[in-house]
């Protein structure tokens, strides 16, 4: 079920079997990775209307404003679709903190990387989990 | 079944019905967005241990090493849990592009989005979707 989506853009979907596409979200401003969600087609509809984040709560069974009851809102600057349409996209104004845990983005939680081939020091960029992530490389 | 991944990291994990969980993969050294891939938990602990990205093809179902017929690897900088398990996020070293249409990222089909409250014109960061993402705004 498309909902009011465009049919056109309803058509390039690829919906998993509850009929739902990933959501990854990331700070406008920033480019850091904010949160992943979940999206409807009619999630998918009300965002790119209303240019409200809104995602579809696996665990609630329901729609959901990002920020209705939080306040911290997520204002949509542009939007896209990955090759094979099981993902969008989306940079955000994010009012407040993206993460119910009060974190400003919900990946805070490092884990362990080994060394990889031809790994050498570079610099991280914004939002990158920083050196607690680097899993004790020299 | 955990594989060979820590417990630890094994009992963070909320996997959907298919025992996997969303890979947000993003350029180390420019924040962009590269793509999303799926991992059960033996494809996290190969990433993890061995510093390539790998993950799980739902389409072809089995595991696959990014990069392993295009050469187009991705070295992990980092690697980060977000807040309830189901999502994991890679920065990563991307050699040659992320996408198999060619592209450098697969999110690269821009989506109309309306003017969200509070809109106002603001710098996008590197890899953002561009001008034709924003829906005609003037």
């Amino acid at each position: 079920m498309s909902g009011d989506l465009d049919p056109a853009i309803a058509a390039q979907l690829k919906r998993d079997a509850d009929g739902l596409v990933a959501a990854v979200v990331r700070d406008h401003h920033t480019g850091e990775v904010l949160m992943l969600a979940w999206m409807d087609d009619q999630a998918l509809h009300r965002t790119l209307r209303t240019g409200r984040a809104t995602y579809w709560s696996r665990s609630r069974g329901r729609h959901w404003v990002k920020g209705e009851t939080s306040g911290h809102y997520q204002l949509v600057r542009s939007a896209a679709l990955d090759c094979d349409g099981d993902a969008v996209l989306l940079s955000v104004e994010q009012i407040g903190v993206a993460c119910h845990t009060g974190e400003r983005t919900c990946f805070h939680r490092p884990l362990p990387v080994a060394a990889s081939p031809g790994s050498g020091p570079t610099p991280p960029v914004p939002g990158d989990a920083g050196p607690a992530a680097q899993g004790g490389r020299p």
